[in-house]
């Protein structure tokens, strides 16, 4: 399975260093995270992304607060609320702050901030683990579609679910990982993902595995799965209802539409982090706005070429930016998960201690 | 009807004044056309786009090659292929050059020019004529949904089928335009259109004409269809098969099936001359590539808050960049004509004489 080149988090003494990802694919530099602010901003600001990692950096975060604040009750409680407040749609924050809560709020309290960096760290260790057991039985569904085909399999993606969204290889793409490091040709069909870009991280990873990729617009993703020229999709997830329906980055549904409409199966990589049985449908689950400026403030080339940015504001233009969207259960194949693939209605059997 | 505010194309004594669509929205400037090189040119960069005005453009490039090559057969013959080629998918191009050759081609070699002119010129008075029936036609179907809501008819649109897409006052937003001018509350939904941002010509040409607009990624059409925040939705096409496949702008398709999936009609805003009776369906219409670069060339921000661009460039990372997908006769209400409103499947009804 495939090693993070660069950490995406890591401790380093009474710090956090992160990979910041604001800045790839144009520079390749870390951030060190020292107080539980600077822990919120990584999240909120998306220095940190995906549905795993942004879980354990709140982990690591409650440990920042806890080391810089004092462990007390107030700081515990402060902290789970700053950093519980910062991402409204992944569950994955939820439940790692939760994780964290269970473990301390009993200790005392000068047992707390080495209970918290433990904890923390078995966050991460056990994302590690779950990234590697997803590759495993994703790899068991491409190995399937190679063996029927003579070219290189065809996997497209959205967003990015690779070892940059997760402390591992990531979820989506880890069966991606573990096909190559077994000899299976494959490619994978990039979608930009706007507004943020997010397939230029999926790129930036698959170019430095030397995995060959197609990089795409967004709007692109139809016309290829019409023409066949895709054999299965897996995205990651953000946070998946108990009845299957999941939500993912924006622009995964319109994908779910197009795979359906073409007989493409399409299937949902996550760990049972990201399972929400509380909530009963997709209709529940709280998807972030992320404001105008993402969308509105926008840049081109003027006649000599330089490149200017301007921003198209209100009462003119308005925005809507949500950062999710829902796909339906009817629309998703399967979900792969670390403890194996399973129909989206089917979860509550493979997790039955999650349903509360 | 709206009068564009500035021309899209006119004629200047011997030349064509163009409005260059690939600095807008940061530079209103136009382009000079002398040649049939430079009216090429213009097509294929994109200084012109838009199914009608391409068609328009090829129309007047005709005359300026007769203009500096002399009316010779050869010359007409070299204007309609070297024109015919600059772009692929738009049908409007080939039957606007078609017009020209069936008016020039038994013409005496002294009174083509004068004659290439005037077909020209009316090609383009009757893209305003058309444009003016296909708003009228439209704007019953915006009343009658105004007439069933309390705030403003939301309606979702792809790309730029506005003025700036005809030599009128546009396809999809002619309606929008009529429903502004008779003073129902409307509100238009636009999304950006990677990879060449055609949203942001629409979204400038909404801001100029004082019609609110909310401005999206692609992505988030589904989710906003989905919550039923749309009530129609209208693109324009560029080229209509037989059984009313409609290939547009790439990213329709997806649209087209969310509208579907939400129950929210979806509607083709086109002129005759959109229409290919000579392509049984969608699978025929020849799709346009456009190259890696348009979607390999990526800009971003340093740490300095520089703005960089590189490019992601083969082996490692290749690109697909197809400018147009099929919308399946299926997932379409209606398409909106000239002569009027017309299920997909009954075109060759509305327009016998164009069946072949």
């Amino acid at each position: 399975m495939l090693k993070q080149p660069i950490p995406t988090l890591h401790r380093d003494g009474d710090t956090v260093v992160i990979l910041d990802q604001t800045l790839l694919p144009f520079r390749t530099q870390t951030a060190v995270l020292r107080t539980l602010a600077d822990a919120a901003h990584a999240i909120h600001s998306m220095q940190v992304r995906g549905a795993p990692l942004i879980g354990a950096t709140a982990a690591f975060g409650v440990a920042l607060a806890l080391r810089h604040e004092g462990s007390t009750d107030e700081t515990l409680t402060r902290a789970l609320e700053v950093l519980g407040t910062t991402r409204p749609t992944a569950v994955n924050l939820q439940w790692a702050l939760a994780r964290m809560q269970r473990t301390l709020r009993h200790l005392p309290r000068t047992q707390r901030l080495a209970a918290a960096w433990a904890e923390a760290a078995a966050i991460r260790a056990d994302d590690v683990a779950t990234c590697a057991a997803i590759g495993g039985h994703g790899l068991a569904l491409i190995r399937e579609l190679a063996a029927r085909r003579d070219g290189p399999v065809r996997l497209m993606t959205h967003c990015n679910a690779g070892w940059l969204a997760t402390c591992g290889a990531g979820t989506a793409l880890a069966p991606v990982y573990a096909a190559q490091a077994e000899g299976i040709a494959i490619e994978v069909v990039v979608s930009e993902t706007r507004p943020r870009n997010q397939g230029l991280l999926t790129a930036w990873e698959l170019r430095a595995a030397a995995v060959p990729h197609l990089l795409i617009a967004d709007n692109a993703a139809g016309l290829l799965l019409m023409r066949g020229e895709v054999d299965l999709v897996i995205t990651g997830a953000d946070r998946i209802a108990a009845n299957g329906d999941t939500a993912n980055k924006v622009g995964t549904y319109l994908k779910a539409l197009a795979a359906h409409a073409a007989g493409v199966p399409f299937y949902i990589a996550a760990p049972h982090s990201t399972l929400d049985f509380a909530c009963p449908t997709g209709a529940d689950i709280p998807i972030e706005d992320r404001g105008a400026s993402e969308v509105c403030r926008i840049r081109g080339s003027t006649e000599a070429g330089d490149i200017a940015e301007l921003e198209l504001a209100p009462p003119a233009t308005c925005a809507a930016n949500p950062a999710f969207d829902v796909t339906p259960a009817a629309l998703i194949r399967a979900i792969i998960t670390e403890r194996g693939i399973v129909a989206p209605g089917e979860l509550a059997r493979l997790y039955p201690e999650e349903v509360r």
